[in-house]
């Protein structure tokens, strides 16, 4: 049975868990704790080197990037629920909405969850603490995010990241008055994709997303969180144990 | 016919070139001249509002995004010569490659490419004439990049891309010495995407990519530069035509 290592159902993690659901494809549900550092541990980096979720195993092989694991589900398990256009035009209109969430649209979200969320959870650890922590992080890149993050980031970072942040909602939001869905008539990855960073904006972001400024995009947000995939996703997966099993 | 719009045989142009060379498809070439601004003109920004390159229109459809576009040559034109593995889990291990590149190790080299030839291109222009250029550019980002490379990047910023480049050498030099190519045992995009970015690192960072230092990167660039459809492509596109064909 496919295998996902995931933080539950939020930002990258929620990509291959919506998929799977959707699809309908059953998958052993193993839940890994931030704040417990689950991911940078020996056991997990075993599966992933780069000591990240989401990851998925099936059977002899690990896939690993939310969005890599998304396509691979297309690819492998073409099930009677398709979230991938058929046709080679719509299937570049999806990866552009998906390539534009990875490279542009989840850091800036990314980077304000760290200042208000992360922050606090690791400035109560003391130095020595923090250190060992640090060091079992695989990436440099992490390992100076968790250090900013109990440092604080500088102000002008978090400037730019909200600049970044209010021209994506605009540009999802102007996108999502005109259309149902990211690509043409068809609910796909794009949607999936953008979805797993942009719900919760409403509560987190509640300045910018709203009813009045952005009806399109909170439109586009409550039809998906009525999809019955989407809530049998979240009835079930925050209910799993943390951890592996094997 | 199809057309492509690129600055030529390098970076993120070379992605659809080789793509389309190594498929035998024929295509219109089109090649823009980045000192001249081309790609921020008005008949240019009517095909891709972002004004950036490669494009490829196919028919009424304008595909944006240089990975993107190689991806959809493969879909929608299944030739002989196929740069995609035909399993899942090797699409999947293809699409880690150019999603690293992309997300990566394109956006260090550019910026040191961007200190040492932009800055001269865009430094005996007037403040006047900057500020035109500058305002017909689209993305906010390139506007600062195009800003940062008159003023001089802060010696912080290039240091830092400076680590990421060696980073990336190492990484690509460390599975090339042990494997023909990217993904096992197929010549596919993720060695178009990264050969795009990797190919002149040997005269422009020869400190960091050389035959002592980097075997396994040097023979895998003069592998992929010894293929036919590539020593065709370098033959045929640099004699291009600037400017757009109508």
């Amino acid at each position: 049975m496919l295998k996902l290592y995931s933080f539950g159902p939020a930002a990258n993690s929620m990509k291959p868990l919506l998929t799977l659901y959707e699809k309908g494809l059953p998958f052993e549900k193993n839940r890994l704790d931030p704040a417990k550092f689950e991911h940078h541990t020996d056991w997990f980096k075993a599966i992933n080197p780069h000591g990240q979720v989401p990851a998925l195993v099936d059977g002899e092989h690990v896939i690993t990037e939310s969005t890599v694991i998304c396509e691979y589900l297309e690819d492998e398990y073409p099930t009677e629920v398709s979230l991938r256009p058929a046709t080679s035009y719509g299937k570049a209109q999806m990866r552009v909405w998906t390539k534009w969430v990875d490279e542009y649209f989840c850091w800036c979200v990314s980077t304000i969850g760290w200042h208000r969320y992360v922050g606090n959870m690791v400035k109560g650890l003391s130095d020595a603490e923090f250190e060992e922590k640090v060091a079992a992080i695989p990436v440099i890149e992490q390992q100076v995010k968790w250090r900013r993050a109990r440092e604080g980031f500088p102000q002008d970072m978090l400037d730019e990241e909200m600049r970044k942040i209010a021209y994506s909602v605009e540009r999802l939001d102007a996108h999502l008055r005109e259309h149902e869905w990211l690509v043409p008539e068809q609910y796909t990855l794009a949607d999936i994709c953008n979805f797993a960073i942009a719900n919760g904006m409403q509560v987190g972001f509640a300045e910018l997303v709203n009813k009045e400024a952005t009806p399109g995009l909170v439109r586009w947000i409550d039809q998906i969180k009525a999809r019955p995939a989407v809530q049998k996703m979240y009835a079930e997966v925050e209910l799993e144990q943390l951890g592996p099993r094997d």
